[in-house]
């Protein structure tokens, strides 16, 4: 049973005052968000090195709420749509067509019901200048027919990628994303024969923090543009790593991993006289440290002398699915009482009935228990779950074991709180019983 | 890399026709539900062996639609709620407030924003008649202060539990639920100083299907019964495993973990002339095999002659996040074109931009591929997953990458098929936004 001894800070754009503040006036738990922050992460994205021009696209599957699409859209980020409704949703927050590009794992096919509504009709879509990315041979012939003699972006799986958390890839022959780099040429042939343009390639393999592994990245990425005469844009995705935890490996800086990237790219023109624009697709990087959970200890129990202290939350997987998911690590800092400087060995429990729902979790084994040390809680004690803002709302069990969601709140740059999300209601769970 | 090589057979209660028939009416994905499944299941549970008389509750974690509830509830089985949100929510769906037993990790605090509205109420809850079981010795604290000289429940943690799927264990010094063992004379301590009469003892552990371990448990809970002369029902809560795939262990019999149980009650009472009621609380028993996602294959990509080829369909972990976060093992049948016999090894992937989003997942091993043989077939194949019943629709990441949610469909006892839930839309993941 693995266990973190450091104990973790507070998010940095929360006291305890504030804390206390939003507690009371919005109850918990509640998501908190930080625009300074999120505004300070777009910043660094938008300073990735770049030869010939850089397009940020916000992987918006991190945390789709139209304040912070539209926040990063007015700093001149454009969007990485995971699917039609994504798109359709990026349009509706106000987002222009042509700023969003669409790699789905699912051609919008409009004989299928789902997609016969208004909701995700590529026709529409397209119409309102929606960039589309074929993730497959199968969607590039689809996409030929229905808009022949247009312009589009391929998706490659380039050979190997180089995973996440769980050890999971999103590139290499255990993946399913992109189309198998052998196949580039039944990929010109399919371009021919509808009359597409292939002017953008998109490799994203998830490259985390090392130079080395993006220097390499780079140079299979260009060999595979070789193929494609007329690609003028290299999309290299996203994958860029936080760190969340003390113990979590250093974080990814764009500017390093972007030297080689650069470099790469000036030897592409040099030797080949193409300028090729580079797009990068960061969500985590951008929205994981600017959000906190803002939760309360409303239980404590123990399991005698040789067990364990447990903090109950008021919140769980159905707010963060990510220690339930991949045993992921999150920092969780309880409000001392008084400013009492005690601390003490606990694990930290969601509020769900379910076993799985643990907040401090060992890392990366789901279902394992991993004591902390903490502020000494009490019930009632604030607990505050940190780097929340990627993967938490927008991937959660919401309205497992019918908990009501969680409202949200943005620390906006005057220091003001505004309620972006208002508060689930259990009614919200049942509309669509018949 | 583990590999199913048995050919999974399609769920009994559909056909080729039957689910041809979903997919043209309702559209992919669609959870269909066999009402007359459900029955059965809730008759063997029924038939649980019992000497002095039997409550099954169903635990609606599970599957809280209303339609399920308002089934069981008409065939004579109560309910587990897990939450004050899960007891409105059964209240809700016209089932008497005296069938309902609250067992949750968090007391309905209503000094807790959420708890002032009326969706959990605990006043008003436990004025329409719902029994409380205290899961800790807070709880029972607090349930004492607001509502002195009634009866109650309390939930113990016995020792050691068997856990599920992931190793992940509901009872024991690693768990968090119940009240730890030997604390029970805080429990009579706490009961005395408010006037509470413990009537009913809980030690759910999840045991599996194994005799020799349920004939243990329930000597072990009579045990805890002998330090609480008012308790004249034990509750063993569920855990009951089923069989969904071929290589799974047997599943549980509850003829045959019953009799050891029925022997210890009667033992019990020989001794102490206390005959006791039992109790027992299946979620996944009744539910999980009762249920099928009716799905499409959108893609077929592969990754070379080394690699592998990759059914991609148009559901996932929005909708059964159960292989994605324990590697949960799923029957999936692909109906095969013209009636061909032709199979194909093929690793059955959702349509979430997520690695992690395995329909064949490896076993336990939550974002490792595995491979199966399985029916040939071809984009817009159907795909149907069974065993969705259970932590289903329940426990799904909803509106994950902003799919709208699936449609549900009741096969009813008369073989007409009845949609108990509309198909999601794309403004239904908007509306809590500002």
């Amino acid at each position: 049973m693995p266990t973190n001894n450091t104990l973790e800070p507070m998010p940095r754009f929360l006291d305890p005052e504030l804390c206390a503040s939003v507690a009371e006036q919005f109850g918990t738990p509640t998501f908190i968000y930080d625009e300074a922050s999120l505004m300070r992460r777009a910043d660094e994205a938008l300073a990735f090195p770049n030869p010939h021009g850089l397009t940020v696209r916000y992987a918006m599957k991190a945390n789709p709420h139209r304040q912070i699409l539209g926040l990063f859209d007015s700093m001149g980020l454009a969007i990485d749509a995971s699917s039609g409704f994504e798109a359709r949703r990026a349009l509706t927050a106000g987002i222009t067509g042509a700023k969003i590009l669409l790699t789905s794992q699912e051609f919008p096919d409009p004989s299928n019901d789902r997609y016969r509504k208004d909701d995700a009709d590529l026709g529409m879509l397209i119409g309102e200048g929606v960039l589309f990315n074929a993730s497959s041979l199968h969607q590039l012939r689809e996409y030929g027919r229905s808009f022949p003699d247009s312009e589009v972006s391929v998706r490659i799986n380039p050979s190997e990628g180089s995973g996440h958390s769980m050890g999971v890839s999103v590139g290499g022959p255990t993946s399913s994303f992109g189309t198998w780099h052998e196949y580039a040429s039944d990929l010109n042939d399919i371009a021919t024969e509808y009359g597409l343009k292939i002017i953008r390639l998109h490799t994203h393999i998830g490259s985390g923090s090392d130079p080395d592994t993006w220097s390499q990245v780079a140079e299979e990425s260009l060999e595979m543009v070789r193929h494609f005469p007329d690609v003028q844009t290299l999309n290299l995705g996203g994958g860029y790593k936080v760190s969340r935890v003390n113990d979590d490996p250093p974080p990814t800086d764009l500017e390093v991993i972007g030297r080689p990237v650069k470099k790469a790219l000036e030897d592409f023109r040099g030797e080949t006289g193409r300028a090729l624009g580079l797009e990068i697709e960061p969500g985590t990087f951008l929205v994981a440290n600017a959000s906190a959970l803002i939760s309360r200890v409303v239980d404590i129990v123990d399991t005698g002398k040789d067990g364990h202290t447990f903090y109950k939350v008021d919140s769980g997987m159905g707010e963060n699915m990510r220690p339930a998911m991949y045993g992921a690590q999150h920092p969780v800092f309880i409000i001392p009482k008084d400013g009492s400087k005690n601390t003490e060995r606990a694990v930290v429990v969601g509020h769900n009935c379910e076993s799985s729902d643990l907040v401090t979790v060992a890392r990366d084994t789901p279902g394992d228990i991993a004591p902390r040390e903490l502020n000494t809680a009490f019930i009632g004690s604030l607990a505050v779950v940190g780097g929340v803002g990627a993967y938490g709302v927008s991937m959660a069990a919401k309205g497992y074991n019918s908990f009501p969601e969680a409202p949200e709140v943005m620390i906006d740059r005057s220091g003001n709180l505004r309620m972006i999300s208002r508060p689930g209601r259990l009614i919200d769970l049942l509309r669509r019983e018949v």
